[in-house]
């Protein structure tokens, strides 16, 4: 996928935020939408979309949006701070195949990280379900 | 340092933002300014910094300055894609040095990739400066 792929309306985040496809949903409000990795490269990966904007990545996402999605990206931050209470967070956002981008409506990736604990590699290992439907529970509550 | 240090008002980019140090600088307006990474992990290796928020980190940078620091990584971005052309680009934005961050006082990276390029180490080498300096005609006129 090059970075100027026309936008493919099937992509998996565009069925989840239609309500065609499951997510462990932490937040949502009319402009952005946020959810568990499935795939986490650390306890707590999470991501943040953007629902009104038919953008597969930074170059072409209004900038509105953008904004909308990173004070949404602050906020939960702030609440996998508080609640998790990791080390460090990175925050990342991938363009085009060759940076690691592997869905292509823009996402920002929020990862916590544990002194001492290596960074999984992403999409090599699915999470348990049971783990991730306590994990949303936990963060969802400190959001509400 | 942890996520919750005081902001160091002598770092190295608030000396930068006084002009106190020196930086191949490509763009500036009141709120916000970017630069090349001395120590680039990759050509064209660009960082973009609130002016007006001593905040160290996401958690604690004013929200308005995030957007407008967020506007200017998008419209750095596609500058980069136009003059440089990589094939992919990736954006990053680390919180506390567990997570890898080395100066504290918040910024994000623009890190273009080159299809089979791996990506170097970041602070392992500096960047010859001859490179930088027609880097930064290159981008900076392209910005103009």
């Amino acid at each position: 996928m090059s970075l100027t792929t026309p936008y493919d309306p099937q992509n998996i985040f565009a069925n989840i935020i239609r309500g065609e496809a499951p997510c462990y949903k932490l937040y949502e409000d009319e402009d952005v939408l946020a959810f568990l990795d499935l795939f986490p490269q650390s306890f707590g990966h999470t991501l943040v979309i953007p629902k009104r904007s038919a953008a597969c990545n930074l170059l072409d996402v209004d900038t509105e949006a953008l904004c909308k999605m990173m004070a949404v990206v602050q906020r939960l931050t702030r609440v996998i701070v508080d609640e998790l209470q990791p080390d460090g967070v990175q925050v990342a956002q991938f363009n085009g195949a060759p940076a690691g981008q592997t869905v292509f409506h823009i996402h920002m990736h929020i990862v916590p990280r544990y002194a001492g604990q290596g960074m999984g590699v992403h999409a090599a290992q699915q999470a348990d379900h049971a783990e991730l439907e306590q994990l949303q529970k936990r963060l969802a509550q400190r959001i509400a």
